[in-house]
């Protein structure tokens, strides 16, 4: 079907079952959602973006989207990176972004049912009154819904001690393929009817359903922690002593580290006084489970640890303030990376290397290796205490060889990571960006499942098409 | 194909594959093989016994079996209670027992790799000088193995603090229906590379693949708890006491109850000196994330609900051995459970019904009805933190009438279970027995789902079948 034939289709069939500025056809407006913040993803072709605000307009969508076999891009805040919210050929860009509600908190059974277009932190405030929290926390959580985290399932900071989307998520109402609207999970603690698909569909990025309601479990407010900040010569000597810290058993709730191009390029951003001198900056924190004394045998555990990996210094902050400035300052990185990237040539690629926290001096050996023989500035933040790296590579994104050179290393990072017992994503996900690469870390027998599950669940082959599943 | 024909094969193509000694056809061990701890599921018609003690083994029976298109029924120590390790009529019983052991121990990544067939508490104690724990703990954990746990995603008495065994799970390899051997998850903290198969395959029961190596992820070695034990007039305060403890955001490590019922069945089979005329106990454990003043502090807020709800006695130990006799107390309550049943008509059935906690007390409520309406002796053991409960039932197995009420009397509580907002299993898995069930607690499209990818995964039909998903 011609792309004008299909659009009169929309505008035919479609619209008349949306509710009222629901269906957008204004090819600006659809030009503006075409993308999320991925690089080298194609983003062309939408015909039209279908705001959905109810249930039954997602529905609408998908029956007649298979009734015609059109393409079908699901969309959050498209705060993603990897491109699994990019426009295809064809396809109708379906945003939940409008679908806001909190539809209730039960404080009783500490759960929480939200639409999914909710931000992270819209469902933060709202839970905070109430005493309760839902502690995933992407470097994203101020701009990303908590429809993208499960389509994802994010991670964040917090996740060293207390998990992933996935751990949070109870039950889902999804919109198949054909617009058969269903429930999977449940909202009880435990629950072992049938097949995990709440599971399955958590991180399966729009390529087997639209989640249309999310219902989580939360936890009591999460207690303040005390910091430590360590600066190190070499971030090898930072990342070796995160993995003793994480092999000693202590169970801290923040471990990332900063390496020293990073630190330089936050303090150019904006003087936040980081000491630019250092070959890394490591920041731990430990909440002790409610318990100040375990907070403060955890970091002090932590120091000696340091200590013993030539650390330049290490110190210790009680005050909220202190703390909440230092993990804000890293939570700069990003876009401080951008603005290092602006006046360098503008390219800058964020990987996600997930990696065996003892592995992690290597893999720093080996991006060195990658910098030198490519010639490109790298710069590593990593959740270290997970071993989730996140290595930006820095281009002259209007010179064709310094693409390629860029390109060149975004792989081979990825080579390192799988070589050295890791994966090719930790958290963000595979999207366009990360095709190719999911069929190199994935074996015959678990491709096949992939397309397998694909085909039975989405025979048309229309959610997300060109994304996740299409190198498998 | 013929039973004698299919066995034919099974000796001419088969056992030439497998390991020496691998295929039993002796049809006294075949019989002995065919079922595990559940009642009122058929057994019949197994072919020959596999008892695997390699991957290989377990390939070439696959092969073999998709060759012919002959049922194979994986088992692992058989001592499930859901019938999902049954023979069913020509299957071929595949045996993971005999592979029982540890691969790797990885203290600094803090995860272990073992064969399915390991006992969850050899388990326990081969990490125990590591100083790590793999927390699951089902009532079997003494018995059941890692696989059957896997296969089951078993749950326990710790899981209202330390969760699942699906939480515990980074890696598994896996042979499908066709004999390929894939892996599935990482060994790394997170991971987002394609969908959660890890996931899906974990509670599968053996429906989609055969589990022949796990990956779990550990911590450091449980502190010792404090426990509190709380007798009750009635057991809905005890219940509502659970319920608000829970919603307070305390972290119990245990929170068990038994009903009056059930204290005098323990003390029937072994004088512990429970307190039989109490209506209702709950043992509750707090290890406080090994701070004892937190635990203190849990305990006495326990005291404190316990108190509000009417408890006739709190008390508190801070000995381990007194607790861990009182734990041990609790933990007989299955056998105690099967001693009155001997001298009663011989019929007990145990159900698992999971519910939202602060509906404990209406539960309680049906179920006396239930134990009026039908005459039959009910007794309750519940997991009340996670809301998960074991009714038993007693019944007169000689006389059919009997049996009918007690079926009759099963099928209810089910039934209540899911009127309450609770699932029909929290942990012991569908099986044979909650098949039917399983069929209506799932809506319409939840059913496609499964049965999608039941034929996506295992097109012939070979896995388990009668089993999880027969009634889909």
């Amino acid at each position: 079907m011609s792309p004008e034939k299909a659009l009169g289709r929309v505008r035919d069939e479609l619209a008349p079952a949306l509710g009222e500025g629901v269906l957008v056809t204004d090819p600006d407006v659809v030009g503006a959602h075409s993308r999320d913040q991925a690089l080298w993803c194609p983003d062309d072709g939408a015909l039209a973006l279908v705001r959905a605000r109810t249930v039954e307009d997602v529905q609408a969508t998908m029956r007649f989207a298979s009734r015609h076999g059109l393409p079908v891009v699901p969309q959050g805040a498209r705060t993603g990176l990897s491109g699994g919210a990019n426009a295809v050929p064809g396809c109708l860009l379906l945003s939940l972004e409008r679908m806001t509600r909190v539809l209730d908190i039960d404080v009783d059974e500490r759960t929480v049912t939200v639409e999914p277009g909710i931000i992270n932190q819209d469902l933060k405030d709202a839970l905070a009154p109430h005493g309760l929290s839902y502690p995933p926390d992407p470097g994203s959580v101020a701009i990303s819904s908590i429809g993208g985290n499960v389509a994802t399932n994010a991670g964040g900071l917090c996740c060293v001690k207390y998990g992933v989307t996935r751990d949070y998520v109870r039950r889902l109402r999804v919109v198949l393929a054909d617009g058969t609207l269903t429930t999977v999970g449940t909202t009880t603690t435990k629950g072992v009817a049938g097949l995990d698909l709440r599971g399955l569909f958590v991180g399966s990025e729009g390529t087997l359903g639209i989640v249309v309601e999310v219902t989580l479990r939360l936890v009591p407010t999460l207690p303040e922690p005390l910091t430590a900040v360590a600066t190190f010569a070499d971030v090898r000597d930072a990342a070796a002593a995160v993995a003793d810290l994480m092999s000693s058993g202590a169970q801290p709730s923040l471990v990332e580290s900063m390496d020293g191009t990073t630190l330089r390029m936050i303090n150019a951003y904006r003087d936040v006084g980081l000491d630019e001198d250092a070959g890394a900056m490591l920041l731990v924190q430990s909440d002790g489970s409610g318990d100040p004394a375990t907070a403060r045998a955890e970091v002090e555990a932590f120091s000696g640890f340091a200590a013993a990996h030539d650390a330049i210094d290490v110190v210790f902050s009680e005050d909220p303030a202190d703390s909440a400035a230092l993990v804000a300052a890293r939570r700069l990185a990003q876009t401080a990376y951008e603005h290092h990237a602006q006046s360098h040539g503008g390219g800058q690629l964020l990987d996600d290397v997930c990696l065996p926290r003892h592995r992690l001096p290597e893999f720093y050996d080996r991006l060195d290796e990658i910098g030198a023989e490519t010639g490109l500035t790298l710069a590593v933040v990593a959740h270290a205490g997970d071993g989730n790296t996140h290595p930006s590579i820095f281009f002259d994104a209007a010179d064709p060889e310094d693409v390629a050179r860029a390109e060149d290393a975004f792989d081979r990072i990825m080579e390192v990571g799988l070589e050295l017992g890791g994966t090719i994503t930790g958290e963000h996900g595979v999207g366009h960006l990360k095709r190719a690469w999911l069929a190199r870390e994935l074996d015959d027998g678990n491709r096949g499942i992939h397309r397998a599950v694909k085909a039975a669940l989405d025979p048309q082959g229309i959610l997300n098409p060109g994304k996740m599943h299409a190198a498998l």
